[in-house]
């Protein structure tokens, strides 16, 4: 079928939830949080909820059946035992449902044969009828721009990035954690088994989709290793695509099998793959996150020289070791420098007046700002990691909430006022009122249009990765 | 000088804190929180601070100088600014203290002749007058058995783990968050410029110190590196040794240069001589703090095949990568077993049932213990992996509480009835809310003696290492 046959998946005019209790909780996982998620989501569409009860939920009418619909149904969601979705789908043929996402599990990833022979019952029913099927077993779409959402706390604004996500777990936990740093996402599609709807149709759809500039990719398996090689291949050359291939080794692939069915392939011919178009492979969920950061917040391609600036001697120590251990440079600054720097400091007892350079001791009262200005200055840095870590931690909370402010607005006015990016690293710190901290000061970064990272680890990993990507595209841009 | 005259430093019968004023605030690092944490951590000895300008602080009679002081001056704590240490020194000598710890910064880590030419001068009185020097530039001494400390909030229980940390920051940073993860100290020493006592001191120390059966060592640069080699060899021997080497690159070295003064060395050397000892080398503060866990709560060494539980099919699909890539074996289970298990399940639709296992959906009201006691009589299996991660996160807080709770438990519980070890890895979710039940949830398993980690990378790189450590030590004593 043709990807423009997706376009029902993401922009429906009318969706029904089949599966919804009128005596259910939202906040549980089914019909009812579905319900919920697209209500808060904003859908601007016609929603019927569907139960052979009837009644009425969340202030909506439920019908007995998707047949008994009074219009036209373009999107189904099903949230019933698996049971029942032969009947479901029948109903969808006769309706002239365009396409249902089965959030039902209990299928061909149970790996028994009633499993096996359900799914493709069911599928052969939606292929004659020309119904797309996302499922089963996952959590389906995530599309801010139209209102539908799995889930009721997504982001709804909409921005520019696209993820395929096998893993529904997967696919609300790096929705949610992106969001957090920033990330925006055009579509999100959770699509489990891929019985009918499959990581080729949405690599294709993603590369043509003129609201979607990155693509996220997490695989478990690929059904049609062609196709996808072809898809991605196309897609890569149009915009980036960040690929989290997983189920690389022997048990991680027999928890694939049985999570949704899949087959994993050799890990070492995705390597290739991935190399040969260009693909950002990363191998962790939070480096697949520090990529969609990376991609999002760095407009202009920086050099590999970079400063490292925060609080801290031994984190000082560590931070210029983990930099240059990821592939950056971190020249040492020249005298002028250094002193014109010093010059700056009321004293320099208990700092570090270098690069990497740290203000720690009384001398984070000068702030990062005229810092941040002496390094915009200098050609020899292209890229200053601003680091908030343990420097900071010697005094109760109560004492440095200040500071904290000060320093993070010192790193925002900075990156808007000069003209050199600014990245900036919030380790986690000790104390649970950290982590509400930590949670505000990213919102502030990523709202001025600041990279946030966890470590200098990640964000110096993610900055030699795009610094790669970016040289091999102009590679072969010239060749 | 010997060994033993650091037992001033750690047991000193009668402690001074120079540099305390009458109008400051405790919670601010300097002389005043030096004297609260010490009162905080129950120290039985007498407690003179000491201040020019006389008057009372925190109950305590400020005396003028350490001259004036009635008593006997066992240690001195120097906060006082670098240019009254050389008086400082010589009224330490006049009063025959036994040992100093100059918090005080401004010393040969500046990089200038007068803050060089000044260390020399204080360490030649000292030495004239057999005065052992902490530092300066450091934090000094966290002792619990004796009540020093360093701040008020570190744990007043005392342990099996010395800790040398030439890092101020980065020591109390690990010594928090180990603590939270269970790690309790015998001696931890921050020691900075190391003009007197230095690594060899206190490596040499802490191989004979019977309250010490762990050995953590952050190491920026040595002094006497024949010295130092002896130091390691004589300690590797006895108990295991932790070293976090940094400077390590040149931009890390340059930094520990203006850090602490230091020559870092070259990296091949150290990797060669920790390997040749059987020290434990780690790259990161949160891998030392993760081994100093694992040597705490691993009794028995565990083999290598390894099963992992938790909840989400994608977490468990990377988890089984993850500890897969780190080294362990997991090992699909039997059909027998698998059948058990199942059997256990009111419906096995959307669970893995074999190994990594996966109790999503609502497999999980089954709750952790039944399953752990099925692997506790599976002689396939040496070590349980239990992850705690996004399995959870798609009900709000306030319903899963209840289930995060009794998950908990059932692990407790598991590790307590059955013969066989269990390690936790708890991941951060994505509310503020998790973080609090992450610390309650640790606490609850390190006091049940289990090993917590917050990554399956972690827990599976932190266990191959110990086997491999133990493997080297059974090697040894056999050849």
């Amino acid at each position: 079928m043709s990807t423009s046959s997706l376009d029902a998946i993401f922009n429906p005019r009318s969706v029904a939830v089949a599966g919804v209790s009128t005596r259910g909780d939202y906040r549980q996982l089914g019909g009812n949080s579905y319900l919920h998620a697209i209500i808060n989501g904003g859908f601007k569409g016609k929603l019927y909820p569907v139960n052979p009860k009837g009644g009425e939920v969340q202030g909506l009418t439920v019908y007995p059946s998707v047949r008994d619909i009074p219009g036209d149904v373009d999107f189904v969601i099903s949230a019933i035992p698996a049971s029942g979705a032969l009947q479901l789908i029948k109903d969808c043929a006769a309706k002239g449902v365009k396409a249902i996402h089965f959030f039902t599990s209990g299928f061909s990833e149970l790996g028994k044969p009633e499993g096996i022979e359900l799914e493709r019952q069911v599928l052969a029913v939606a292929r004659e009828h020309g119904i797309r099927v996302v499922g089963p077993n996952c959590m389906g779409v995530y599309c801010p721009a139209s209102g539908l959402s799995f889930l009721a706390d997504m982001s709804t604004e909409a921005g520019k990035t696209g993820m395929i996500c096998q893993s529904g777990g997967n696919a609300m936990y790096v929705a949610r954690e992106a969001a957090r740093r920033g990330v925006r996402f055009s579509k999100v599609v959770s699509y489990g088994n891929a019985s009918d709807v499959n990581e080729s149709d949405l690599m294709e759809y993603m590369a043509d989709d003129p609201d979607t500039e990155l693509i996220m990719a997490y695989i478990e398996g690929v059904k049609d290793g062609e196709r996808f090689k072809k898809a991605l291949q196309h897609a890569a050359t149009r915009k980036p695509v960040l690929v989290l291939k997983v189920g690389v080794t022997e048990s991680g692939a027999r928890a694939a099998a049985s999570h949704t069915g899949s087959l994993a392939g050799v890990d070492k011919v995705w390597d290739g793959l991935l190399s040969q178009v260009n693909a950002v492979r990363v191998d962790t969920l939070e480096e697949w996150i520090d990529m969609a950061v990376t991609f999002t917040f760095f407009p202009e391609p920086p050099g590999r020289n970079v400063a490292l600036l925060g609080l801290g001697g031994g984190a000082t120590v560590l931070a210029g070791d983990e930099a240059t251990k990821e592939g950056l440079v971190i020249p040492g600054l020249p005298d002028e420098l250094r002193e014109s720097t010093a010059g700056l400091l009321g004293s320099e007892a208990g700092t570090i007046i270098d690069n990497p350079m740290d203000l720690s001791a009384e001398a984070w009262t000068v702030g990062y700002y005229p810092i941040l200005k002496v390094f915009s200055e200098y050609e020899g840095i292209d890229l200053t990691i601003v680091h908030f870590s343990v420097g900071l931690i010697a005094r109760p909370p109560e004492l440095h909430r200040e500071i904290w402010d000060k320093l993070i607005d010192d790193v925002t006015r900075a990156h808007s006022d000069f003209g050199k990016p600014v990245v900036v690293v919030i380790q986690m710190m000790t104390l649970p009122v950290h982590y509400d901290w930590m949670v505000e000061a990213r919102e502030k970064c990523y709202r001025s249009g600041i990279a946030v990272y966890n470590s200098i680890r990640h964000a110096a990993r993610s900055g030699n990765r795009l610094l790669r990507y970016q040289a091999k595209k102009r590679e072969r841009a010239g060749g």
